[in-house]
């Protein structure tokens, strides 16, 4: 840090796939890089749904940011939690009063769920976005089936055996296929009052049909794959309320409240207060407008991407909130700040779609490249080898591989404990 | 479970070394078993402090109580906190209300870490006994040197940067060894402002020299390889306050006060409440005092076994807390209960001492057979194979077993993450 003070301060407010891609971007420039984040670790979020179905460990989504950025030495990365942006005098207030000076930001915070004014659901109906969201999540379901199996009556035991997941967009049924896999084969030995194969997994969607992203006929098809693993699509089917006792739904038939004792949430994201820290105006998801050039429309130095961004693609819809974007928007505003420091000037921001993945189970799952279209086995193995390519760090990808097939070849699952809360 | 209320029924407390070997010796006998936890899983205790330093994940040293006796026919396992035993009626009570009738028990509930008076040291100085101590003990460690890298004086940042583990028995051995390679080695390189490798890492200890149930060549063996490693022993010392800000020792040399940000307690257990529930007298250390067949003097069917137990060995000495010891154990009760129901008679418990073993790090170990005492890689390379042999679970093997040649290869720590608590 010798040359610190003297080179242009890139700060960077997140350590997810946007700031961890700009941040490596600018590994070999003549600047000085400040990666923040209120984490000491990168989340792998694909993968996450697999920590809260018992299939893998939290390690094994996660890499310190300090490792990852170890033999960058322009970088260095600060444990904190951003309080405000002082646009005026380019300072980061972190909630512990430290203050960090930027020539250039860029904001990378990401999004969490959201419930659209009904928050009072999310005690009973969490949405996986964190470590601890899927820890908690894997307690709920893991301890359903403990408490199934020790109800003494038909009610109360099939309540416990109903699995609720809401929104069928990729995580939903990711989510919602290793729940049904999970009741159907790994524990399904393991009690002697229950029978986890006869758990109800519903998956509850609004739209017409699963998978809005992915073109129709591999709606279809995911919705054959899903019915094969035993989960009920409601689809049309808008959550109305939500508590302890279960689901009240509406669609076609009018309304009907489904008992359910576990019921998770994967209906919609909420971006990051950025749009507050920047004092402008977010979009109803909270995300910040940027110019083709991912800026601040009136602030050329002051970047946000990511989920926390509104971009739209060629086609005028704003891109989705996936890694590719995010990782694009990355190396995009880094290779932009190194161009300006080097008085060049580059071409607006576009987003290079390489294809949409989705799996559902075991050798099942969908994909869209625009070209081809794939369902079923040859899917699933490509989702497999795409998501061990894309982890990272070297031991997270031979563990994460190394469960893969253990959990293939065994059916059983390796991480089933319940752990955290009172018992 | 047809012939359930035919068979002499088994209730097992704990599913532990001790509550596990026993359910598993009786998996041919004419008995119902019903073994309650308030875990869902077995934990390899033996390797907890990996996971407290970051090189082990949690699914690692555990493994569900249901997958381990999935294919014993004649058992149960149940998830629930013991109440009280109901000896005149034969029930356990739960702490839900649930009455679980038996015939024999065996009581296995292992211990905790114990403060000879002074709890309001736990949560300063927590000890590490659940997955719930490691990931918070983890915490600690990581989240110290992360606060070092932003200290803006030397005196705090000193005070981060000193680690102090209470007790030098194996347990206080493993986990300031493994303190020591984690600061040197697998973090050296990930700060900017500071250099972990600056850490002061100590032991300290009131008996005059570390693992006193070794014999004293190998304690000094113990100390060789623990001062190459960077770590300070103060022997002889009693600790006399402990806080927020340190330590106050004792030693020959006076009183003095340490500031330690990060203190972990490895100094004594105290059993579960088992002589309580059975409303008999614990000895100082709450283990209940059983006969040479590991019963109560005045109930033949009533047995305490492992770390909850008090037993002599052949020398009048109890018997450590150890898991060989729980395991023979469980076997011998287990064995007593088929030969008494096929009306023949055992004779009594004998501990069959294999050899103790404590590690220390990277080629650093001490064993002792009695016939022969080993140390360093030998005895390091020892301790590996045998604690690989005795993880339960396939899965854990492999797992354990390449993650320890990952960390050997590499230097690095795969599990470097701070979860839990509020950032």
């Amino acid at each position: 840090m010798a040359l610190a003070g003297k080179h242009h301060r890139v700060v960077i407010l997140g350590a997810g796939f946007g700031g961890l891609s700009a941040a490596k971007t600018l590994a070999k420039a003549p600047v000085d890089v400040t990666v923040i984040d209120r984490r000491n670790y990168h989340l792998f979020q694909p993968l996450l749904y697999q920590v809260a179905t018992a299939g893998l460990s939290p390690s094994d989504v996660a890499a310190p940011i300090r490792a990852i950025l170890r033999g960058q030495s322009n970088a260095r990365v600060l444990l904190g939690r951003v309080q405000a942006v002082d646009r005026q005098n380019r300072i980061v207030l972190l909630s512990d009063g430290r203050r960090v000076p930027f020539d250039s930001l860029i904001v990378a915070t990401g999004a969490r769920h959201a419930y659209f004014g009904h928050d009072e659901w999310e005690p009973v109906a969490p949405g996986l976005k964190k470590i601890e969201d899927a820890i908690d999540i894997r307690r709920r379901i893991l301890l359903a089936f403990e408490k199934a199996e020790m109800a003494t009556d038909d009610a109360t035991r099939q309540r416990l055996l109903t699995f609720a997941v809401i929104g069928a967009g990729p995580t939903g049924v990711e989510l919602v296929g290793a729940i049904a896999e999970l009741a159907r084969m790994a524990v399904a030995a393991d009690f002697r009052d229950i029978d986890p194969r006869q758990a109800r997994i519903l998956l509850v969607e609004a739209a017409d049909r699963a998978l809005t992203s992915f073109p129709e006929r591999l709606s279809a098809k995911a919705k054959t794959q899903l019915e094969d693993l035993g989960v009920e699509l409601l689809l049309g089917a808008k959550v109305t309320r939500c508590d302890d006792a279960g689901i009240e739904i509406e669609d076609g038939a009018g309304r009907r409240f489904i008992p359910a004792a576990t019921v998770l949430w994967a209906a919609g994201v909420q971006a990051s207060p950025a749009a507050k820290w920047l004092g402008v105006d977010g979009d109803r998801a909270g995300r910040v407008p940027v110019t083709p050039q991912l800026h601040l429309p009136d602030d050329p130095n002051l970047f946000v991407i990511g989920d926390t961004a509104l971009v739209r693609g060629a086609d005028g819809k704003p891109l989705p909130g996936v890694a590719p974007v995010a990782k694009q928007e990355g190396e995009y505003v880094a290779r932009r700040i190194r161009s300006t420091l080097a008085g060049k000037s580059i071409k607006p921001f576009a987003y290079r779609n390489y294809g949409n993945l989705a799996t559902i189970g075991r050798k099942a799952a969908v994909a869209d490249f625009g070209w081809i279209r794939l369902s079923g086995t040859i899917a699933w193995l490509l989702w497999g080898i795409v998501h061990i390519f894309f982890l990272i760090g070297f031991r997270n990808r031979i563990f994460v591989l190394l469960s893969w097939l253990w959990a293939y070849f065994s059916f059983h699952r390796g991480s089933r404990l319940i752990t955290g809360g009172d018992n």
